[in-house]
């Protein structure tokens, strides 16, 4: 067992999401994953996660805990113009520093708006209080600033908690005022904290556990990690704080994963698959389409949300009633009515005819059943096609049973359809 | 502000997530939103939520700084056959209650095992592990047994991680547990917690909050919140365990809230903007079609996703390039020439060129600059066409000007569509 928290209190950090919304809201509290990611890799290690709703004392509860376990502590959220947010006020209250409306906190926030042509209002003139002693960290996104300040040797940082602001202000000020603040700390305590991620389709998640058995030696400060979910399972590598690895170790680790995995690695690291196959679309100067039915636009989705797409990414269709599959792709009437809709014969034919049409490299298709109405005796609720057409008559379809809800099922259709891209592409990449 | 936690003590509840994947590994904690529900049914409130690791001196560290500010503590996780799994360890240390192996807890999983055809290997075991003097929860569902105990006047409920177990144990053991053990607390400390959400959209959250002002009187044990996200901005009305309402007060609140907000609210409760779109649909037996630019998708996902919108959803083009935009919808190439694909002419032949083509009632479109490519000196970033068709010259168009990156931009452009599409059929259900 590792030591106790007091003496390696100088590496330890805590997250805490201010939020009610975020003890009931169905919304989960996504900014502590990229604080912890950002942290890592200067060596600080995220130990422990608070959530607290919009009440000061419950705030202020929570913020005391924590500085007496963690030498860092970042807050998110409760820095808006409204009454509820009261993070300035809680932190004051437990510090005893005054709040007071701050000069270049004032300036930053009216800079910005100006920008959009707005002036501060009253509700935003309260974001311009910050802590008597504390530094103030200008928000380049929105308007609300944040603020870090020492007490009793625990370092108080506070952001808002919209996603983009924090991000930058994580980025900009905090790595940068966390290794200043830290630069007394031992170097062995602030070795960085490296996590390697690969993320695999198509295996299920005992397989991978199997292939991977006795994969980390003994001993070896590297925690290996497995999570299953509807976009595969992702496997993790991670050093832990104690312990010094041989130099290359972690790499040699690393090389034996993709040995034992193979092609069932889609991406590593933050790489997701659309940018996978986008950078192999870049790379063989291909363009696709893609035609649609159950996941309605998941896919074209997907793949359109890398910047830059417009380069390989020509159209797609949702082609949700027959008429459209006829009117959209040439699906021809008997076809459908022969095999219907969800068959290998019209998945086929949906992605030659949507090649064709569009004048593509390669067009991928995906027709099934989502549920929960939809079902017959022979085809279930799950049972999805996937085609894709390269051209040449060099076309493939394959049939998949998945499990799960309406939005499950869709997940798992267009992370397999893109999958099915990715191996052609690999494949053609080699000839 | 509310009286301090310690002398409301009786009816507040924390819980705590054990997993070291669930402070690094990209996975949340959704077993606190199920227990907070739960538990809110009953009266009590979870105010507190913390997420700590396989560390068992960590854990110590949380379940005591949860003891002095809940009475009711719940555990997730922790509770595996592992030996990272230390969620008992941690307990027995703190509370001084030794571990043992427990006849009914070894019994009850033995019995599960069998079902199965198996027999508790050395890991499993382990699970039979209780402190001593507390309660055996059985699990109906797996093998790892619970445990319930009382120390220092705080109830400490251990429960599994995995979500079918720990929500088939809350219903069956937690609530009739927690029940008993409150049942010397006044009962106005128990009324059941309720949480009505208005959900808006096209209003900056200072004007929502500007609008919403003294709706809620002064004493009145009702919190009122606000939410802003690229979806838009969210509005709830919580009650508050202490102090007692008005039968019907909770109800005309929201009355106010649906009068002073109007038309910009879009939907309430768990509803999304897609389901209230398809629900009008349904109602107006029309159909839908979309043609997407910058969306990419997006929009016929939303619309997808909703079990049953293959009633009303025929199709959706995503028309990336000018080409697509040509063939699939129809759009002049002498329009696209003179005023470029990112135009108010564009977008309504764009929605025009879909109605027809796909002989729905009404068509919507999207065409826009969602970055971080693209922008021209008088076209930047987050500009965003919106488009309309009804059919007998019933077009509209609308210029959007949105702030964030590519993701937020795509977001921000399918709401304002579909929140178009749902203003256009609410204003034809009244004639």
């Amino acid at each position: 067992m590792r030591s106790s928290a007091s003496s390696v209190r100088s590496q330890i950090a805590e997250t805490i999401a201010v939020g009610s919304e975020l003890l009931v809201g169905g919304r989960s509290d996504s900014n502590s994953l990229f604080i912890t990611d950002a942290l890592g890799t200067i060596g600080v290690e995220v130990r422990f996660k608070s959530i607290v709703g919009d009440d000061q004392s419950d705030i202020a509860h929570v913020v005391k805990a924590a500085c007496r376990r963690a030498r860092i502590v970042i807050m998110t959220g409760g820095l808006g113009p409204t009454v509820d947010d009261c993070t300035r006020e809680a932190v004051a209250a437990i510090t005893g520093f005054r709040l007071a409306r701050r000069k270049e906190a004032l300036e930053g926030m009216r800079a910005r708006l100006a920008q959009w042509g707005r002036i501060p209002n009253t509700g935003q003139l309260r974001q311009a209080l910050i802590p008597s002693g504390a530094r103030v960290l200008l928000n380049p996104v929105g308007s609300a600033p944040g603020f870090a300040l020492t007490w009793r040797g625990t370092h108080i940082i506070a952001l808002p908690g919209v996603p983009g602001e924090m991000r930058a202000m994580v980025q900009q000020s905090v790595i940068p005022y966390v290794i200043t603040q830290l630069e007394g700390t031992p170097s062995q305590c602030r070795q960085p904290l490296t996590r390697m991620i690969f993320h695999t389709w198509g295996m299920p998640e005992a397989d991978v556990d199997a292939r991977l058995m006795g994969l980390v030696p003994i001993r070896m400060p590297v925690a290996l990690g497995l999570l299953a979910s509807p976009a595969g399972v992702l496997v993790s590598l991670t050093t832990k704080g104690e312990g010094r690895l041989k130099e290359g170790a972690l790499a040699a680790l690393a090389d034996k994963v993709r040995g034992r995995l193979g092609e069932w690695i889609y991406a590593e690291g933050q790489d997701t698959m659309e940018q996978v196959v986008g950078r192999l679309l870049c790379e063989q100067k291909r363009t696709v389409a893609v035609a649609e039915s159950c996941t309605g636009g998941l896919i074209g989705q997907r793949l359109t949300q890398v910047p830059g797409s417009s380069e390989y990414v020509d159209r797609a269709a949702v082609c949700y009633s027959n008429r459209a599959k006829i009117e959209m792709l040439g699906v021809s009437e008997k076809l459908l009515e022969s095999h219907g809709a969800v068959s290998q014969e019209v998945a086929a034919a949906m992605a030659k005819g949507m090649r064709e049409r569009a004048g593509v490299s390669v067009a991928l298709s995906v027709t099934g059943i989502a549920g929960p109405g939809g079902a017959t005796d022979n085809k279930p609720i799950g049972l999805v096609y996937i085609g894709l057409d390269g051209g040449n008559d060099d076309v493939m379809t394959k049939e998949f049973r998945f499990h799960g809800d309406r939005s499950v099922i869709r997940q798992r259709a267009a992370q397999a359809a893109l999958d099915m891209l990715r191996r052609w592409l690999v494949g053609r990449g080699r000839t």
